[in-house]
């Protein structure tokens, strides 16, 4: 077992690292920038290193700096939480050239994931199903016709130079494809001076629904089922649950086992994720996966009872895992806590907290690194707490999180507990009939 | 169901009480000592009434001004919490005198169980069993020679209106019984002017195990297996963990059947305890019953996953219970935090909190009524918090306690941290061969 973790990290991932570490009997190295030397992950970790000024660029992702705090501490594995270095196939290739165990993914396999068009080649060959349509470029009309009868009805042309919703058209009947074709073609040209076009089917009421794998180093993988994180503004997740209220026991076995597959397929080693669009009909479409971590853990960790991190540090020291699959058996939500103002376009709100007294008491926890009279540095991203609720039910978890919200006194920031009480509230939440659209007609009130 | 719940209580049980009331949509009315205004059952209770000074005899112990609390505010239960009015018979029947729904024990029920004497017998006729010995006052020493063949060596001879160890004796051998039997109604005499005696059986290498029940109107129980509440100065609790590292299945099942029969015997409704002592073979004696919710109950619902608190309104109005008994799924301990001083003698230690981080994350619970720059009023009794931790085994749990303890910061009071932190590194402890004999030898640590 390993005698030393570097955490290459900050905030709640890198206190939540440390926990485990502590009750493993594992000594700890926190990193930090200047910005975090008040932080709670300097204070709880054995020893800690300066790694440079607040830019994350001078820092958290400066790798010289951060193999060299681990060499001079004589850390002998790195945990890299999420963002950051977590999925830097250099950084994990320069890991292992200085002979510290990268606690994630190996570089190679990072390459493979991280690569969308790459991704989905490897998942298509282990036989998962990923969105249909077109591989590249579609040719001309007359292809797009074929391509739009094959993959059914309905589609959706895509421009390859696109984004922000510009050369888009859904199409589900044939007779508008011609029209929809030219269109894009031509809006797609006036806007980015090029017309190739794509084609994916258009997955209706899509669903964000994630499968947690672990992997061990002897090809052997395990999930541990569903979250479903289809609560989203601009593709950041705002609260996720588990189980999801639209999974039923087939969907997941049939998810579940794609998911291992997959992670069997790659011989994947660590904690992955394996995202998942569904849609309306249940089926479901290999979107990406993620080789580290995942913020929403906890959720899982909750309703399996199992310490996610620290089947991450046993599968790096080459333990096996039992190979058994995991099922929820109580209901789990996680509200991501932000220092952000609600009531104006989730602005980020960076500042001193004043006055700070979090909820407690049964199916309560907490992961948060902040404190009173903590200064939430305007350097790194706006996430302050992570709230989690688990009881027997949806209907009890979400009376939870109500009053565990209720109780959330913070003050002398904004934070997005006022946005997640009336979430907790909106019928489309509370019935579980939401997908990845749901926030577009999101109206806060004030 | 209630509509409205009166909290007749203060502190961290308060709080507790009423969160289980948010979530089961009840409203809640806290009351409150001009000493505890800041307190926060009162800032998060829907309504609150001040019911008195500083003192307890004219608050929390007030009779009249909590009925008249209840009235004025429309309440339609009073949960009592445990300690003030929570096992006072008058109370309970002062309550259904005015209409309201008490929710504990009724008078006749609390009587019968108050009274030890009165409890010992009605165990003994529903076949619990209870430490043998004589039934009151022995007359003279051959009949003290009987009985103490009949019981069986060792035995403890205790004098009647003794306390404080004065005139008690134990005795092993018969040859020692006279020798024994002289010295004890001498020093008894010297010290009350009575030397009457009476006799049990000693229990030898005793601990304190009790079993949770919940018993419905129907006359049904069940039990949620036991908590280990060894580890006691002066007879109050300081730690409690369950399963109790001394329990085997056999013997959970003989004293759960016990303690079941017990509630159903008496027809208990509610909420309660029977707590037991265990020798060290084995052999387990009813001790008494406590007809409320124990300040320890968190440790049995994380096992369970249960909420008694709920379960304690469900069947006070009238919901009956599925009958079906709960078993420990993981393991939990509890430290009881005090503002006491353990290197002054556990000295009370009240004042202003000026810093307060308090643990989270994976299996950690936290029951707390305090926050930075809370007073923590003299006048009350000195527990600020409950940390409860839960993992899959005893020695996980242990370590979790042991950084969760690390990570609390509480400045400006004393309070039994440091304690609790040199419990948990205790080989005795650590083994789980305690008794509550166990503080009476131990020394902390400067």
């Amino acid at each position: 077992m390993f005698k030393k973790i570097l955490i290459a990290n900050r905030g709640e991932i890198a206190l939540r690292v440390i926990r485990t570490c502590k009750e493993m009997g594992i000594k700890t190295v926190a990193v930090y920038s200047t910005a975090d030397a008040e932080s709670l992950h300097v204070r709880f970790a054995d020893e800690a290193v300066c790694i440079g000024p607040p830019a994350s660029s001078e820092s958290y992702l400066k790798m010289p700096n951060i193999i060299a705090a681990a060499e001079i501490t004589n850390a002998d594995a790195i945990h890299p939480g999420y963002g950051f270095l977590s999925e830097n196939a250099k950084f994990s290739r320069l890991c292992e050239e200085h002979n510290i165990k990268f606690i994630g993914a190996t570089g190679d396999m990072i390459d493979q994931m991280g690569d969308k068009a790459n991704a989905k080649a490897t998942m298509k060959a282990a036989g998962v199903p990923c969105v249909p349509g077109s591989e590249g470029v579609i040719s001309d009309f007359e292809e797009c016709e074929k391509l739009a009868k094959e993959t059914g009805y309905p589609v959706m042309l895509k421009a390859s130079a696109g984004g922000g919703g510009k050369g888009m058209r859904a199409v589900w009947k044939a007779e508008n494809l011609k029209e929809a074709w030219d269109s894009a073609r031509q809006e797609s040209k006036a806007a980015f001076g090029n017309n190739d076009m794509y084609m994916e089917k258009l997955i209706e009421e899509p669903r964000h629904i994630e499968i947690q794998i672990v992997g061990d180093s002897y090809g052997k993988a395990c999930h541990l089922s569903e979250r479903d994180c289809s609560v989203q503004r601009r593709h950041q997740k705002l609260t996720e649950e588990t189980p999801s209220p639209f999974m039923t026991d087939e969907l997941r076995e049939a998810m579940g086992n794609a998911a291992v597959k997959a992670a069997e397929f790659i011989k994947y080693e660590g904690a992955g994720t394996v995202e998942f669009l569904v849609d309306k009909h249940r089926n479901f479409y290999f979107m990406e996966m993620n080789t580290r971590i995942q913020v929403e853990h906890p959720i899982t960790e909750e309703v399996v009872n199992y310490d996610l991190i620290r089947e991450q540090i046993l599968v790096a020291a080459g333990v096996p895992i039992s190979g058994k699959n995991y099922y929820p058996q109580l209901h789990s939500i996680e509200c991501r806590i932000n220092a952000e103002d609600p009531h104006n376009n989730f602005r980020p709100a960076p500042g001193k907290i004043t006055t700070l007294h979090t909820p407690g008491g049964h199916g309560v926890r907490m992961d948060t690194h902040v404190y009173a009279g903590y200064m939430i540095p305007p350097n790194y991203d706006s996430m302050i707490a992570k709230l989690i609720v688990t009881a027997q039910t949806r209907e009890e978890a979400i009376n939870k999180m109500k009053r565990a919200l209720d109780e959330f006194v913070i003050e002398g920031v904004k934070t997005t507990v006022p946005f997640h009480r009336q979430l907790m509230d909106h019928p489309d939440y509370v019935s579980g009939n939401y997908t990845t659209k749901f926030m577009e007609d999101f109206v806060i009130k004030p």
